[in-house]
């Protein structure tokens, strides 16, 4: 029997219409987008001001209910599944935005998803710039909570290295600031950058204040095929290492292709091998960069080089887009298992792509690859039977398999979707005694352990 | 009376040579390089090995005993003071490099000091990137402990943003990797950015994973001259907020152009307020880059453009790093009271080149500017008579107005010295809870407050 929590104190201190007890409302944020089981939770809310979100924290933790944060809810990890009931607390309604062009800089709320403040900053020509598949969905609290990144993170970086403040609300409630409107601070403890990354478990994310770049004068993407995965990844790899800084770099194996393929009607990609690389420039020496970066594709015996023109560059990237959604509609009722995600130093990008190719013929499974591959991120989904349960299990075999070549690579368990639930069993392989230390950071920031329960660390 | 530590257990757990009783050396162990009062350590310890680290604290800690880690000694904000008395540790013999240019990446000892680094990468085309003035004194570790940067921070970022992994060991002697060696990660809290500017008041550093960036094949570098201080600042706002990225763009008075001019013989620089623009690139498209930064130039009143070719740029650069010196001579006995730093929103530059300007009036003082102005980064230097006590206080009294003026502009008190001491006393008006929050990171991961006492945190 599941604990269940008197929730009654939210209709004390929020508003009507922004509090939800009926199972109806409450069932749909039972899970998020990744294969956790999910559960009910006891309300949900929508504080539509930072004060509220004080208001909500400050009473759960008076009376020890769990308060999971959430706002797009796209995590692939089960980071914002409710596991241990209570409140989930949604920050998708706290959506100000206040750009500043002359800083480079916005301050926006944590409910405001990524591609909605993208195209306010265009008007500008300004961006914020990890570059993020979900970005239709995803919130820039949700992508600060996970350090989110993406397609162009090889260039820009990721989250992290956009935050320059954040406004952040603790498990007992104080409204706290932390960092400040500048490139570079030397004044303290960077406490924002224990709470980027920490999934709501340290505390609510209410509202951030981003770097942001100017958009690209220039762009010249080419789509470039290989004989195999192997040169494809060394050519990755030896652009890197040669100091090349694409805007993009993308990997996409021959499987992936097929699955793109056969999700769209218009396109018919080469089904081999790719790299779709994206230069970016404010000047003409593009064209320098460009041939340089074919010449090392040349180097790794490149099958074909198409450069994209200018009006499809967009349409190509979209293909990528909505690989997730090609590889689900790929094989009737076959479904994805899971999104791996690791990361590795560039050097290693060979060896882990590989792992995943060897681990997949070894257990039988269909798996296709993509990878923000300059970063060294691999993504890899098996797709499987889901009245299979041995398959299942084969495809949770396959991602122990790569996650931990991964770690032994030197790399890291996830890149960018998180720890949440799934990814909780690697962190004492990964970090050692640095995990005493983490929990440490949690008991002091939680010491009644509300927020986002069975998250991030390991069960102590 | 000081309280003074029996520091005899070193002997037990340092090899000989490695420790030190004798005054004679101690007392070159009392201060830094900021004009902040000196206290001699009762110890002075070199240990060669994390091990040996790890036993030091072990013993330090269980004993009470104050440990002021320290290495370069080139600190500006007493950083380094061991004001506790107790231990001084040294890192300084902890110099081992291990450079992985595949990965763009190099593990380095926290004794390595940063001009030495840099030799031993540009063999490789390599760079370890902030761009410090005391790059010939100052450490890796140093440079951690304080979040350094400098000149190129504009582009490539302060030292946070290269650090990959740390090797950290905890106040009661453990030994912590924090971070993995990859470009992105989202396994969990990012511990290694709470020790980053941390000042050793939370961990010592021992070992650092670096990301490195390629040494650039073309620079161009222009000295501008402008009407008005107003005007150079101005034309860097509108440069950055343009979204032009130099490699350096570097803010010059004309009371420091005075300076260097009267400390090099060799040298005849204009002077009025002059900007130092340095670009990178890897392709010839840096000359229209070049043509940008100079049409912004004249959009505020540029008197001069000369362009530095290639073989001068370093020693221009070396002018400007021997500004320090060049103030200290510049006016027989009279020295530098204080290194101001701060850093505020790009937009705001011109205001705070105005207060300083204006202070250094009302309150008859001879102080000059420099800056890395592409962050929003100024330092300014009153120099002043030391047997003149008003004036000295002055001094003091023209830092305070000028740092409150930063943060009330939403900047900060220091931009890449650090707090130390001399900033301490603002770290409430800037930071507000927060500082709370610090604290709190404080006392668990150095409950006995052995670790670097009196710096960072204000008194509580």
């Amino acid at each position: 029997m599941l604990r269940e929590y008197d929730c009654a104190f939210l209709d004390d201190v929020i508003v009507d219409g922004r509090v939800a007890h009926a199972e109806s409302v409450r069932e749909q944020y039972a899970t998020d987008e990744s294969p956790h089981e999910g559960r009910i939770p006891d309300a949900v809310v929508w504080p539509a001001t930072t004060e509220e979100v004080a208001a909500v924290l400050e009473g759960a933790n008076g009376r020890g209910i769990p308060v999971t944060p959430r706002s797009g809810g796209s995590g692939l990890e089960g980071n914002a599944i409710p596991t241990a009931g209570g409140i989930v607390l949604s920050t998708a309604d706290i959506g100000h935005v206040d750009v500043s062009p002359a800083d480079l800089q916005a301050t926006v709320g944590a409910g405001v998803v990524y591609d909605d403040l993208n195209e306010r900053l265009a008007a500008k020509g300004l961006r914020f710039a990890p570059g993020i598949s979900s970005g239709d969905v995803a919130t820039i609290g949700g992508m600060v909570a996970t350090n989110a990144s993406g397609f162009n993170a090889v260039r820009y970086g990721e989250t992290r290295d956009h935050v320059r403040r954040l406004e952040v609300v603790t498990a007992d409630g104080r409204i706290v600031d932390c960092g400040r409107n500048v490139v570079k601070t030397s004044a303290g403890y960077s406490l924002k950058d224990i709470f980027v990354g920490s999934e709501g478990t340290l505390g609510v994310v209410t509202e951030v204040t981003l770097g942001l770049v100017g958009i690209p004068e220039y762009r010249r993407a080419a789509l470039v095929t290989f004989p195999s995965r192997v040169d494809a990844s060394r050519a990755v790899a030896d652009a890197i290492g040669s100091a090349l800084v694409p805007g993009a770099i993308e990997f996409i194996d021959a499987t992936a292709m097929k699955m793109i393929n056969a999700y769209h009607d218009d396109v018919s990609f080469e089904e081999r091998p790719t790299l779709l690389i994206e230069l970016h420039a404010n000047n003409s020496g593009i064209e320098e960069d460009l041939a340089f970066a074919k010449a090392i594709c040349e180097d790794h015996g490149m099958r074909s080089w198409e450069a994209a023109a200018e009006e499809n560059v967009d349409d190509v990237w979209q293909a990528r887009r909505d690989k997730y959604h090609a590889t689900n509609a790929y094989r009737g009722d076959w479904e994805v298992a899971l999104v791996g995600d690791v990361v590795v130093p560039i050097s290693r990008y060979p060896e882990i792509v590989e792992e995943v190719s060897q681990a997949s013929d070894d257990l039988d499974l269909l798996t296709s690859c993509v990878g923000h591959a300059g970063d060294g991120n691999l993504h890899f989904t098996p797709l499987v039977d889901p009245d299979d349960e041995a398959m299942v299990e084969r495809a949770h075999e396959l991602n122990e398999r790569v996650v931990r070549k991964a770690i032994a690579l030197g790399g890291s368990a996830t890149g960018e979707h998180g720890v949440g639930i799934g990814k909780r069993k690697f962190m004492c392989e990964e970090h050692g005694p640095a995990v005493d230390l983490m929990r440490s950071v949690k008991e002091t920031l939680d010491p009644n352990g509300i927020l986002n329960p069975d998250k991030v660390l390991p069960d102590g």
